[in-house]
């Protein structure tokens, strides 16, 4: 585990643009994902269970996308070919992001992040942090599908600190209620006045 | 249990427009999805498993929407008034996407059937099956936000039949795949060429 700064990660940075989401639409999206205070809480247990197995997890997610070309391919050139750097550059940003997702307050700079991570989706900023020769945007099919294997596979490293039943599966719901309600946020720019 | 036509619902409609997504397509969201031969044998036994409670699942989510009036929004008046004509004429045909979810094969027919229901939560098509003097479209954000009630609160019902654990497990994640790939097929409309 390292603690030197990931390059291209801009959670703490103050200039960061505010987003065009308000306080008020959050909440409208956390009651339509059942997302309570009882989440809130599950999620900082499951940062504490998922500390020390974001690699092995990152490994699961990462095998699971190079596995699949039609999936590698917004890793890959616009031949095809695979962008080494890319994926390593993503991969650290990508570990973070599950910290944050469970220990991070739910306020205009977590809001902020989450409409930064919106945009490096589409063509507005996608390869642009990393100067990456890929592809120019991630469809937005594949943001809302990814909600299944990014929850399916994370019930294994809740559960393996040993908690009780219920506190493994109070994590995985809050999991799955949290991924869900950010890729909610990242729609936003695909849809534009109809989101 | 009526099998009396419903109103509005054309899946066997011959003369139902064609999806523009691909079979291609589909089979890509499917593998994104984690979707497999097994989740359709699941599914047919969610189907055989919901059958006769349909109407206890609309209840609790007409319960959910109903409790939320920035969700009821979308079965309202732009005034706010909730349109029962509109609700009811709406359940029926949602009652009928449970069965057809569980039972219909995934050919052009049920693409097609998904674009209908994608447009039908536009600008394009919102309110003109049933005539309702409602807002005109629901945001993406709640569609996406909503697979996370349609997936949790259907446990109970699949477990109410007393089938092993492991069959519970299967036929719940099975659903929760087929939703979210849903909703990434009904997300299509609202992103165009960045779908």
């Amino acid at each position: 585990m390292t603690y030197a700064p990931i390059p291209g990660y801009r959670y703490d940075d103050p200039e960061q643009a505010p987003s065009p989401v308000t306080a008020g639409d959050l909440d409208g999206l956390a009651a339509a994902t059942l997302f309570t205070e009882a989440d809130v809480a599950a999620l900082k247990l499951a940062g504490e269970v998922l500390a020390d197995q974001t690699e092995q997890i990152l490994d699961v997610w990462y095998g699971f996308v190079g596995s699949h070309p039609h999936l590698l391919a917004y890793f890959s050139t616009p031949e095809g070919a695979p962008i080494g750097d890319y994926l390593a550059a993503v991969r650290r940003r990508f570990g973070q992001w599950i910290t944050d997702t469970c220990t991070r307050p739910y306020d205009a700079r977590w809001l902020a992040q989450q409409e930064e991570i919106a945009l490096r989706h589409t063509v507005a900023k996608k390869n642009v942090t990393d100067g990456a020769p890929s592809v120019p945007s991630v469809p937005l099919r594949y943001l809302i599908a990814f909600v299944v294997p990014i929850t399916a596979t994370m019930r294994p490293f809740l559960a393996a600190k040993g908690h009780a039943q219920e506190q493994v599966e109070a994590m995985h719901q809050a999991w799955f209620k949290v991924v869900t309600l950010q890729v909610s946020l990242w729609a936003r720019p695909y849809a534009g006045a109809a989101w």
